[in-house]
């Protein structure tokens, strides 16, 4: 018998997903061989452009091709239709690696009606409105076709699974809590020189571990360098208006059946009102350093306690309440150990009680881990499809 | 339609097969309405006497009838023959919640010929004969059905789950380390004062420091509570051989793909010699104190340098080795912040490179976190069933 065809569709051709392309490419073979089925990327699409395949494209002849005269121009519910009338395909798959406001809109249509299953990274639909969240939860119970966002929140890290499996097998979630923003924390962990201190704590002297205490580098410096290694967004305020924490919170919130949405958060932004008022990114770099003092006065208080800023979203499910705070811990606390861009999460359940929660800590952002994390739900997909044929 | 109904046998009816039981029991009314499946258990078994039922046993009364005349004498191939054919069932899953040597010998015959999945916390397969392993998988392949043992490390913790998808994602997995064992957490834990440390560190003076950072308690008295909190085995050499660390380790780095046995490891047992002779745990118990001056010299060494022991199950992939072993490490170290019995594993992969790897830590022992675990297994099962149906 021949492998079940799963037709793919692409939305976004930037980082994640080229990275995701190659990816796929070099694992079609194990694909075939050892899971039996028989992948084909039929279309892809960038905001402007757009290639529909009737066959299988090879490698990376998909970049070359969007900007030649086969492609046309990017309409979206033609690639979902596209995708779902591959000949002989047993399922449709489209792959939404963008940030886009707009294609979320079509989820449910191309769930629902087009029949497909759906991938992403993109946090819109799991944190935009409930109606439509909940719409959608409705569809794929209905029609058993699925909707994957793994990499919503700690991008390739076993986050959303490991949630959906402790509430599955009856576990009660108390609370979760994470530092959930790659950019933030690597704000946050070069601001105030936790490792140092942890690093630092036996080689020497206690002048040596009190000195290495004091935030090292103004709060504008930190942001400044994380713009330059390419930390943050364009604009460093999209990251530090705490928004994309709040997203992420809000899905985990929803994951715990809290019916909330952005609104509901208490959000406490790292961008001052004056500067969030500025109309470029050049003009906001150029007036933070005078807000230095406020966030030094803050890692100052927390250091002489012993303590470390962290910038933390936290959902209280027992409290029904979710928030994105910067927050003071303890030196020996998880989140003071974090290096780079990690994220953590620790979850708090009945089963993993507060003194010895489930701790996942890993690069939370990047795209060769977020494109392997929407390769695993991919494979999730791809062994229901291969179930229905045995 | 009729959801599809799936058989449940279960070996073991100690801890975790209770724990699974009642958890199972609890969550039917999802399992029917969310994952639209039938699930029925039809068999129940410890090591001398089995239930076999024509319909599903409900909540508990499977426990009275395993001592009642309807119950008969365990034989292990007539419980899997009962449970492959209940009538009408769209598949059959057995649970293997014990850690017999003798099950894993009718997994290949269970799986190949009776067409059931397998799911178990039981170590003897995966880290049994390599032949029998990789027949297994094999028949694994050949046949669609299942064969999971995500509790076989780590117990609930997303661990062999997330080294899969790294490994079909197509990362390269360098290397896996890990303390893997709740019982020997524990103790080294309790042994090597590295939290009390940590947390005392910004409380107090100098002396206070360097007073605690020496090993509070004889090796020997931290066994013995070990022991009394029932942490250990009766006999607590079962785990200070390091054996049940090894067959972790063996699991994998079979998963890695290196093909090795328990007899390839390096594994530093914590039992000396003369006292593996001993005939009885209490004569074990007696003279351990005499071994006390050793471990302190170990540890007292490493304290001098600012370190801990720890004891780590470590799979250098690109080595082709495994090995357990009693390793320093600073006290900034993931290692030496563990809690009670937590585990923790660290893999350092291609995308999640050795200054950032994915880390998974929390308890790593219990029945009902082993029991959760095993009924994640079910849930992946069941959804494969219920793909096959739409």
């Amino acid at each position: 018998m021949a492998p079940p065809v799963v037709a793919l569709g692409l939305f976004g051709t930037g980082l994640i997903g080229s990275a995701h392309m190659k990816q796929l490419a070099k694992q079609t073979p194990y694909l075939l061989e050892q899971l039996r089925v028989d992948v084909r990327v039929v279309a892809v699409s960038n905001s402007r452009r757009m290639l529909l395949s009737g066959s299988a494209l090879q490698g990376t002849e998909w970049r070359a091709a969007l900007d030649s005269p086969q492609a046309q121009q990017a309409d979206p519910d033609a690639l979902a239709a596209h995708v779902a009338s591959h000949p002989g395909a047993a399922a449709g798959v489209l792959l939404d690696c963008t940030a886009s406001e707009l294609l979320p809109q079509h989820y449910c249509s191309w769930l629902g009606q087009q029949g497909l299953h759906i991938i992403t990274p993109n946090k819109k639909l799991g944190a935009g409105p409930l109606q439509r969240y909940q719409q959608l939860r409705q569809l794929q119970k209905d029609t058993g076709k699925h909707f994957m966002y793994e990499t919503t929140v700690g991008a390739g890290l076993p986050v959303i699974s490991t949630l959906k499996e402790l509430i599955e097998t009856g576990d009660r979630v108390l609370s979760i809590e994470g530092i959930l923003s790659g950019t933030l924390s690597f704000i946050f962990n070069s601001f105030q020189p936790g490792m140092a201190f942890s690093e630092g704590i036996f080689s020497g002297t206690l002048s040596f571990i009190f000195n290495s205490f004091q935030p090292g580098m103004a709060f504008s410096e930190v942001v400044r360098q994380a713009k330059e290694q390419g930390y943050t967004e364009p604009d460093p305020r999209e990251d530090l208006s705490g928004m994309d924490v709040a997203r992420k919170v809000v899905i985990l919130a929803r994951e715990c059946g809290l019916q909330l949405g952005l609104e509901d958060l208490q959000v406490a932004s790292l961008v001052p009102p004056q500067l969030a008022a500025l109309s470029t990114p050049a003009e906001y770099m150029a007036a933070l350093p005078q807000h230095d003092g406020d966030m030094a006065a803050q890692a100052q208080e927390a250091a002489a306690s012993g303590e470390v800023l962290r910038y933390v979203g936290k959902v209280d499910v027992a409290g029904g309440t979710a928030s994105v705070t910067t927050s003071r811990y303890p030196a020996s606390h998880p989140f003071a150990a974090l290096r780079g861009s990690d994220n953590i999460l620790v979850f708090t359940t009945e089963r993993y009680g507060p003194a010895t929660p489930l701790i996942v800590r890993g690069p939370g952002a990047g795209a060769e881990v977020t494109a392997a994390g929407v390769f695993g739900d991919l494979l999730k997909v791809l062994r229901y499809v291969a179930a229905a044929r045995t």
